[in-house]
């Protein structure tokens, strides 16, 4: 099978765990089986191995988040990159398009597109199966999977289906409806639309070929920025005729705010937390190195960050966005491809950071115009470039690089090294690569 | 006037903004006539200053004190050292030794003890000059302050007076009572025991050479670890029988916890903090970087420093200690005379913090045996001395030191300097100094 996983999110309604480069699929809140924690993206990613090993995953996602995708998979999961944000149809378009023509795929091969981040069971992926053997028998152009639903949300779009059978046809589809509307779609029948659909790569390159005048990946990619940006369900799956749907009656949650996923969180306290006996039904997770202590507290969720400290009753969280949106804080952590970095202290003329680089990583050879740079390996064996000139380095060493100078860093074992960044301008901009 | 100012605490009740090496005393909460913010210490010893500019201030307080006193009240400031800490009888003997022997006050001068943090205004001070002028005229031997209580508190030990004058001899003490008992004092007239009274020092030293075998300031320093800890209301006031009570009509509260500290402060928020509109009661004190956002929670303190994060319930607050005991956390920032220093990485074998230190201060001139340090200065312009050899320093310039090197910086302008620290074995106590 082969499984086409949508990354996207703008990363504000898991603040501070959640910013710019760190979606809420990457954040680490759930028990591993290793017992350590793992973030949504490697829950889903593990599952579907443990159900199929044989299962083709493509993950598709913009630029920024391919450094954490790689972070938290590994180098060898195969990504599509989407050059700029354009919502679901150009993004599954492109992924399709990927598939076939760089991975030649015929075009009778069926995709199973699925968002990354459902909080779901092994029985999830089993169905995403059964999805794709009815696609596979092309009775319809498109098979949904219909989520039963356990209370009439407002949240969801809602699948009428034909008849009360596993799979039938789609009757008709209802935008989110208020909670009178929603109670009258439950005793019809109605299914949760949860975004998972399976399709012929042949019936997706058609509709590109109709919609977007062009089919083939390179040209895609290339005029990717001038795509108009539409939903893959309001392009395609509301208006499609030949259409099935498949009821999936497992469990499924969709862990969009904090509310939603501390309920599923196995733990209350994550990371440095106390509570005193008086706290009922609170919830921490603290990713800094100091403690957290909390008292008398009642229904209230904790999350410490780099970036920042939130205090929320938990309803109250679903409505943090435009209070996130206020702050303006530089980010200041991030998983990239190669390791992590963490800001630990900025003034105005100097900025320090922590670099853990993995084994065998290396960053990109660089040079900075207006600062002046110093690495301490703090830890660690590897080799630096400077100027042309390779160099090993290990722990206790100190390299200086004035501006202008070109250098870049290679971890034969885990590096970790203090970065400090000096100069009248300091900005993520001043950077010029080289090859 | 002589006041010695008595500067205690064990740091605990106001975390994680006290900690073992800041008091609840030197936390800066108070907005002051700058508009900047100043300490409990700060605020006391501006407004006695204000009341009576010839007033001889002496701070006691132990060694792990006497940094923080010199950063916040500057370096001119008299402080009497006591080697460690002993409970206030040998605390006050000390400093009545110290004004005598060393500063050479006659026995007949009068002394005020008063502990370094009420939060009171101006006629608290001037009160205190009453007192000395009563003491003064030697009808007693002890004149107390009595604080007219607000109502009837299980917190304070009380004193009755013999009669309704502003000026009464004492009847009795009574211990913190229960609520029951403290009503029934209340009718009865009696005023709240603040700790504040004054003597002439003649009557201290000879209590000294009573209770301890001697009065001299050097014999009780060189001594001081084998004295008994005992408090000065324990040992004296409750046994004398000369004694008079002075009736304070005054504000006078006594900041011990959050939930008082909070009543005192005049702005909700200090630091980057947000509140919704669902929040009421809701203080937030952040001494962090990285900004606290706070949504639906009502009558709660939030707290941050470097050391940790409380969100408590006010009223939850007042039983915070055990827990903050359990916290094995290492002091992450202090102030020091010479400047700050902050904790920014602690790795097993490196520990990276940030200097600041003062224009015009320096550093002893020290070596460690086990660790490798590196200095960076961020700003600022300075000297080194590394093994008898002076450079000076600027901002941008890296100075290395092997374990063993002895080594100091000096500021000529205020220096910022990240330190990294690197060695097998990172321990405070790996520290030789020299003269």
């Amino acid at each position: 099978m082969n499984i086409v996983l949508l990354s996207g999110g703008s990363g504000k309604r898991l603040w501070p765990l959640s910013n710019e480069v760190r979606s809420k699929q990457f954040v680490k809140i759930f028990r591993s089986k290793e017992k350590d924690y793992q973030s949504m993206v490697q829950r889903v990613y593990q599952q579907i191995k443990e159900v199929n090993p044989e299962t083709r995953i493509l993950v598709t996602t913009s630029k920024t988040q391919v450094s954490a995708i790689h972070h938290q998979l590994g180098s060898e999961v195969e990504v599509c990159v989407e050059p700029c944000r354009k919502d679901t149809f150009p993004a599954i378009v492109l992924a399709t398009a990927y598939l076939h023509d760089v991975k030649h795929l015929s075009e009778e091969e069926v995709v199973v597109v699925c968002p990354i981040d459902p909080y779901v069971e092994k029985d999830y992926f089993e169905a995403l199966e059964e999805l794709a053997v009815e696609a596979k028998k092309g009775k319809a152009n498109l098979v949904l999977m219909g989520i039963e639903p356990t209370y009439p949300s407002e949240k969801y779009g809602y699948i009428i289906p034909d008849n009360t059978e596993k799979i039938s046809n789609v009757k008709e589809f209802r935008e989110k409806p208020d909670l009178e509307k929603a109670k009258t779609y439950l005793l019809q029948g109605a299914l949760w639309n949860g975004g998972v659909f399976a399709y012929k790569i042949g019936y997706v390159l058609k509709l590109a070929k109709e919609w977007i005048g062009f089919k083939e990946y390179n040209a895609l990619y290339l005029n990717y920025k001038t795509l108009v940006p539409i939903s893959f369900d309001y392009a395609v799956v509301e208006k499609e005729k030949k259409i099935q749907v498949m009821r999936f009656m497992g469990q499924w949650k969709d862990l969009g705010t904090w509310n939603t996923i501390t309920e599923a969180m196995e733990e209350k306290l994550i990371g440095k937390a106390i509570v005193n006996q008086t706290c009922e039904n609170v919830h921490i997770v603290n990713e800094l190195d100091i403690p957290v202590l909390c008292m008398g507290l009642q229904n209230v969720i904790v999350s410490a960050s780099p970036d920042g400290i939130l205090v929320s009753d938990k309803e109250q969280s679903s409505y943090m966005k435009p209070y996130v949106e206020q702050i303006d804080q530089q980010v200041m952590f991030a998983e990239k491809s190669w390791g992590t970095y963490r800001v630990l202290d900025v003034e105005k003329e100097s900025l320090t950071i922590k670099i853990i680089l993995k084994s065998g990583e290396k960053m990109n050879y660089h040079s900075h115009s207006r600062r002046d740079e110093v690495w301490i390996i703090i830890s660690g064996r590897g080799r630096t470039i400077i100027d042309g000139i390779e160099q090993t380095v290990c722990t206790g060493d100190v390299v200086t690089m004035q501006a202008g100078s070109r250098h870049m860093i290679i971890a034969d074992t885990e590096l970790r090294v203090i970065e400090v960044q000096m100069g009248k301008e300091i900005s993520i901009y001043d950077k010029q690569k080289f090859a």
